[in-house]
């Protein structure tokens, strides 16, 4: 069913330049794809920090007016809980490790990728929304337009951003589409009778949990209609938390997504999900065991250790051309059937 | 500025049977307030729950077809932590101590309530979003439509329901307009330069806060342009968690909110907020000091001891004739100017 890149990691920090000489790339991850001009495109995570001091831990923040601000402390201070290597809190307040922002890097092949021409490769924080970074971006086409749907971190919380460009040239950003705790937002790339659909995934606080939603919307900017299409399943692979891959894929059977799932440990798998064609509320088939699994040296240990995190393909007939975080330190490739997966899920028999 | 009824508390829970024989009513509080039929109606939150037995603490759930499930336990079982007696605390699970309906009554002098004549008093949960009951409705007055903004709480989250009536006999349910966590939310009761309005409460995981912010929409059922126009302020009275009261007043000067912060202790008062008319993301004023605090017997003590709690009211001139809930348990009115919140807001003086 899964075919990984023989070249697995096919891009790592030292591929990258940071984006300040007195800063350092510590994961570049989770890409979303697309195609243009013939060529094959990744819009990379890139995640930085400033070069660490000897006995002390240092973490950026941008201001609104894109400027960066410091935060630094002492490794051994005890009001600091640094035991998740994500984030980092002090007296309840969160803070990320690293900033991110995304990076566009194209390819012929779609195995060797390399920085483009003639454009601008690096899209940065913009506004209050984004002070602690953007995150994990999916690149969904509509109306022959580039849908970029992102996580936006700051002190307001975590939300869905939406930027929108026709050429990588020129972009429209818009006001945050889904209100905090909210990521792992993918558009669907057409209307089904008459109404634009996303699936997301909003946190709950004591009541819910990490769950995929469906809305519906007029315009892609106002977002309502919300239900829980999928739960996380008490002790399985996805027992803590899942969210969406990217636009789901249409198949004659229904709309096949890609999923991630963590379980009690926090380790990253994915399974896949097909849902109603014509009411894509109705969850046909849910993958009972992954249909991917951190087994490679690259996905089992880097900076979090056990992800295979996804967010972006592109599809040729049966074969969906899947990249993926690993280990959110390095970029890889995997071939996946989609009949294969559709088998996987009893929906089909291919013998 | 303010002043109270003085027959306060106006309802109690004395003055409502529980929905079955075998329930105690714990709680009526946080009335929505409307004008209908020459009279003056409230909907009040009911909050119920079965007798409780010697030893044990019972809490009772809905399931989606409108049955009851009863879970119970021994009052010393240290598994559960009960020390917030609104809620209680199992392997990391929320339930709430108590389920919430919703329940009508009217007056003719806006001071002594009945139970209505002709009309169903009760609404309740309905479907599966709102298994753990409705709470906090707001009612606002839409192209002559009532709209009913209110919390739902289920094992999917805790979101914000809507329904419509025109007669308060028939009834529209849609579906989630605001997506978990969110709660507090009401409509302002006109467009704006084309659009529909609301103020809502999400709050965040880790990054951001229970903070109020803005929303745009198209058709009330859509929501999008999301952009934070409230903090919590550290230190301060609203420290913890602010909250919209109901629809906005129109004044000459800006939209003017009333709205709830909660400090520390969780001791809830009441602040304004002035909204400029034209475009009510600018916060043209805010409360430094509360407008309204607990200070009387059944503001202090009760089911949550030191909650005032508004999210209805009605205007006449100068006067808005608030109804709130006290100590999370009874009802009570006051009266406010306008005029003299705009003062103690410094924008205007009235000598």
């Amino acid at each position: 069913m899964v075919k990984r890149f023989e070249r697995n990691p096919i891009i790592t920090k030292k591929d990258i330049l940071p984006s300040r000489e007195d800063w350092v790339i510590e994961c570049v991850m989770n890409p979303g794809v697309f195609r243009f001009q013939e060529k094959i495109w990744l819009l990379l995570r890139v995640a930085e920090r400033p070069k660490q001091k000897e006995g002390y831990i240092s973490l950026p923040i941008y201001t609104p007016d894109g400027q960066t601000k410091i935060i630094e402390f002492d490794e051994n201070d005890p009001t600091w809980d640094i035991s998740d290597p994500r984030k980092f809190e002090k007296d309840g307040v969160t803070y990320l490790s690293t900033i991110s922002h995304l990076r566009l890097m194209c390819s012929d092949d779609g195995f060797h990728f390399y920085k483009p021409e003639n454009i601008t490769d690096v899209i940065q924080s913009l506004g209050n929304y984004e002070t602690y970074g953007i995150e994990d971006c999916r690149v969904c086409v509509i109306n022959e337009e580039y849908h970029l749907t992102y996580t936006q971190v700051s002190e307001f919380g975590v939300g869905v951003g939406l930027r929108k460009t026709k050429n990588w040239i020129d972009f429209i950003q818009h006001d945050m589409i889904f209100l905090p705790h909210n990521k792992d937002c993918a558009f669907f790339e057409e209307k089904i009778n008459g109404l634009y659909y996303a699936i997301s995934r909003p946190s709950g606080v004591g009541f819910g949990g990490n769950f995929i939603w469906l809305s519906t919307s007029p315009d892609l900017i106002h977002w309502g209609n919300h239900k829980c299409i999928m739960e996380t399943r008490q002790g399985k692979w996805d027992h803590q938390r899942i969210g969406a891959g990217t636009s789901p894929i249409k198949t004659i059977h229904g709309w096949l997504e890609i999923y991630h799932g963590a379980d009690k440990n926090s380790r990253y798998c994915l399974g896949a999900v097909l849902l109603d064609l014509n009411n894509p509320s109705i969850v046909l088939a849910r993958s009972v065991e992954p249909i991917m699994e951190p087994t490679e040296q690259y996905e089992l240990e880097g900076f979090f250790n056990n992800v295979i995190f996804t967010n972006g393909h592109f599809v040729e007939g049966d074969t969906i051309t899947m990249y993926y975080g690993a280990s959110d330190e390095v970029i890889c490739g995997a071939t996946l059937s989609i009949n294969a997966i559709l088998e996987s899920l009893n929906i089909i028999s291919i013998g």
